[in-house]
């Protein structure tokens, strides 16, 4: 930690500063510049409380030199980590597509949607029983049912099965319905009690960007779930909110690569909920691949336009199908499989 | 809702439009522009799907007409809810400043706390006792026996007492201790199973504004509160997150008298965590009366250099105590007490 | 145009919208539905001053129908415009790689740099004379002299030069030394009198898009050239400004295919900018490719780390020569050739 | 400056960073810390080319210690500047309001637009004549004559006048017809030709805030003015660009006091382009004084509804007075007049 003092700061101002590093346990060492005296603490940071330096007169700003998350860091693990999904591998040479619809409607609609996806050749399926919607008017999700008619279909062809958990009541219920990997969505990301129960389990957790979270924030999310001991953790980028609004969220393509240096764990993209419609599915896919996602999360319905939720969103299967050849090409360029 | 079909739509595909409008229970009013068809749907349009519309080929792009929201809208009652918090009214000609610790640290911490409250003429306190940090590693709050030491505090000056609410698992032990207003906060606003929990309590709800929340997500949420039957409710304003950086956050003081005129209910700001630095409050907390808010969180601590959490955030008590004085001055050229 | 009126509004108030629209020359179409009424106003609206009905008593919203630009919209001109480049095609089938130095330092550097941008397979050229520099006390380019040396480099290997004005007064210079695509930089996207010039050359124009410039802003600038009679205007997306600071912008993929369904220009990325690092150039650039962009504006320099500025942006000559493999494959698999 | 080496960083790295600094006439500081080298880098780092060691293999970040701009910041001038515009302080205890319509329409106007003004105790004017508009079909401001009208409508009250200024090309004009003060709007707050233009002149200059415009980056378009000679600079704030688009802005008046703790110069607010609507001018206005504005750009019009630009956005005459009252009453609790 490097602490800046004002350019009036007294030197009683300066010894407060060396007094505190000291009594904090770290090691004070001073440097006086050319217009600022500027003090470094060493020693591990991450153990003082935020503002500890900040509040003091003299202090002009505080600089932080450690990263504040450290089981999700490449530091940490300096190797990619793949993370095993009843024998699918995410985080490795394959990227992986998950596909599905964006809710469990019927029996019929979910047998219908695994057979697409695996026709596809997509090795995970995705579905919501539980939905996050942003009216409380609008359809809920059909609940625990859901879960039963996504398994059921799903188990057909031995696609594990993701799907987003909202409530920690509802753990019990997933682990009992064999819920392969728990998704913890947008609106959750900073939902801390939920972050530390899915923590304490011994199931792969994907965690979606929060609307306007940082690349920070998002670390620190994961690492409330590491810090409980499940580092089975998969990051998704599913578009943030910017100033445009013709579009619904803005895909930020840079967080891949920029992810991928800071920690060990794997990253997939949403392109389905960042663009918000169909027709940019393909070149969003296209976009994610190429930037060296680790897999994609493509919303598809035996008949979109039909779909109780985001109609205007969700893939046909024969256009699942389509993109899924020009992924596998963009995949070997980067020298990876689909 | 409006919906604009594309130029080159075929008579079919607007036949299609009018056929689904009516499928729907709304009746089609068509109307051939000089460059577009344009179709209304007359009718309740809250309760179609999203995206119902804009699937459709033919269809260039959906405008609603109504509001999404109902219970919490102007519309629906036209005239200011005053909220009775255990006899305290918030809401009316009185301005509330709501103030206290940003945590509980200890019996001796409150004490002196509700003190100063007290003697700076405030008439609600707040504290936390459950704190979303952003980091697993840092402090935690002390949990219920926090709420134990707020209590204590604050009844011995009747001050009801605001606090955070994270857990559905812990409503229970808040309504057991007595605590006055739940606080949802920032980053649970669309943690709707939360949500639609304190929406069947008969407590008070204060409803903290989303990082990136627009004024149509938070009135929504707020929805989700009322639509259970609990409409109690207080919006919060603490900042939003934009691209500057060199304060926490940007306090939106424009979505006050927005706020008012969409809905009937309270609306307060909380300038200690909008400016995240105790020297911006004062004048943070001046604009909030000046355009218009019903109250005010602020921070203080006894000894703000010594807070466990923020402690460059909180006002000292004496600086609480200028800081209403001035705060009185502008309520009254609006009309209003402190 | 659409007129949403109040629920309250009287019988006179809606009279006054339905005159008001024929007093402008357009036809009134009104239509009572369950909650509002709603007056349509046929004709053309882009003619009306903002706010014409807005400041009207009764008038609760107004939404417009047509999009505010003709002469760039796909509607105008449905087919991709190539803009020819003194010979080499922008916007077709081939996917044009424009690479150079951030800012032209001497004879020789230019000539390193023509080398290298002709030998890894480019057909255009980039370089600064005229610098937009955030501090005044950072180097401002080399001005006229800068011009000489990138044309007489760029010549050699016939290699048409783009280059960024600045300032109107510097037009004539600029056709006089034989500048073949002019840039508007980021921050004059809305200098609307340096578009007004521009508009009135036989030049082509490359436009980037400003910080928080909407799709709709960027094509109602593009829009400011082509009605002064230049229709020869190439889009560069190089990054939006968000909350995030980790990186220099948020590169905006989903504009490109946004953009080519609303225009019928060409449409480019500029990696370089967007990340602000070399690091993170190919991975940009590869989903820049994949997303469809017509062109890429690439930084390179001969020895990047004596760059005279953003010396960790640019790629070296064998870095952009490698990169120009992965773009080729992911080109052909778009049906594209590099 | 302060350097921070990446955790694998070799000894030769670590010389090649301590060397460099030395070529650049620096002194380096070597800190081993628990798990990072630090370097710092004692002198005047702002001599510095960006980029000039992120570029270095070894380095992870590096962290400025001293600020940017020079002579508009607080440490080279600790006391306010209090700018004399025609007789007129701004910047001292008077807060200033300056009002007037969006556009020069007529002499008939100005005159009303004068006298009203002058009626509600402003002592300042403001009024377009070339205009910057988001549409090239939209009007565009009378030009030439505009001026004319205004200043001699403005001159019958004394009132020294305030006008854009979007083309150096008018510059002489501008100084011709007696313009007082030189308005840079907000699309041009970093065309770096126009600001060192108005940088040569003795003429005050109210710089608008960028749509999207950090504190950072505002103060260094200052700089560039400052820079050029010209000192007399007024900061005016007028809502950044955010994800909300319930209103045309985020009025941020949290800038205030920072720019205010930052610069020597005074800062003033525009509320009536912040909320961009009539009914938010009053609101927005007591904010602004309330929080420490040292002056106000306040949008009236004889007869709103009637203006040729921004109909919805005007005050009345009579609304202007009104509003002067409240503020006098708010100014008075900050110790100032109006």
């Amino acid at each position: 930690m490097i602490i800046v003092l004002k350019p009036q700061a007294s030197e009683s101002e300066v010894q407060q500063v060396l007094d505190r590093i000291e009594s904090l346990g770290l090691t004070p060492n001073l440097t006086r510049g050319a217009e600022r005296v500027v003090i470094g603490a060493i020693g591990d940071e991450r153990k003082l409380a935020e503002g500890a330096f900040e509040s003091m007169t003299g202090v002009e700003q505080v600089l932080p030199i450690l990263k504040p998350y450290k089981l999700v860091s490449r530091e940490f693990k300096s190797t990619d980590t793949v993370i095993d999904i009843a024998g699918v591998p995410l985080g490795g040479k394959t990227v992986q597509i998950i596909s599905g619809p964006c809710s469990v409607e019927s029996q019929e609609q979910m047998d219908l949607s695994a057979k697409a996806v695996h026709e596809a050749g997509c090795r995970l399926m995705r579905g919501g029983a539980f939905k996050p919607r942003t009216s409380p008017y609008a359809f809920q999700g059909l609940g625990d049912i859901g879960l039963d008619y996504f398994k059921n279909a799903a188990s057909k062809y031995n696609l594990p099965v993701v799907t987003e958990l909202m409530d920690v009541r509802k753990i019990d219920l997933f682990l009992e319905k064999g819920v392969d990997v728990i998704q913890i969505g947008t609106r959750n990301m900073q939902n801390f009690d939920l972050l530390k129960e899915v923590g304490r389990l011994d199931v792969p957790v994907i965690l979606k960007r929060g609307m306007s979270a940082t690349i920070k924030d998002w670390l620190m999310a994961a690492e409330y779930i590491a810090a409980q001991g499940n580092q089975r953790i998969i990051f998704a980028e599913r578009g943030i909110r910017t100033f445009e609004t013709q579009y619904r969220n803005v895909l930020d393509v840079t967080a891949i690569p920029v992810l991928k240096k800071e920690t060990h764990l794997p990253v997939i993209i949403d392109p389905s909920h960042a663009g918000g419609k169909a027709w940019l599915v393909p070149a969003l896919s296209r976009a994610a691949v190429a930037v060296g996602a680790d897999g994609l999360l493509i919303e598809t319905h035996p008949c979109p336009s039909e779909a109780w939720c985001d109609a205007d969103q969700a893939l046909n299967p024969q256009q699942l199908k389509d993109l899924m050849q020009d992924l596998a090409g963009i995949a070997h360029i980067l020298g990876r499989d689909l």
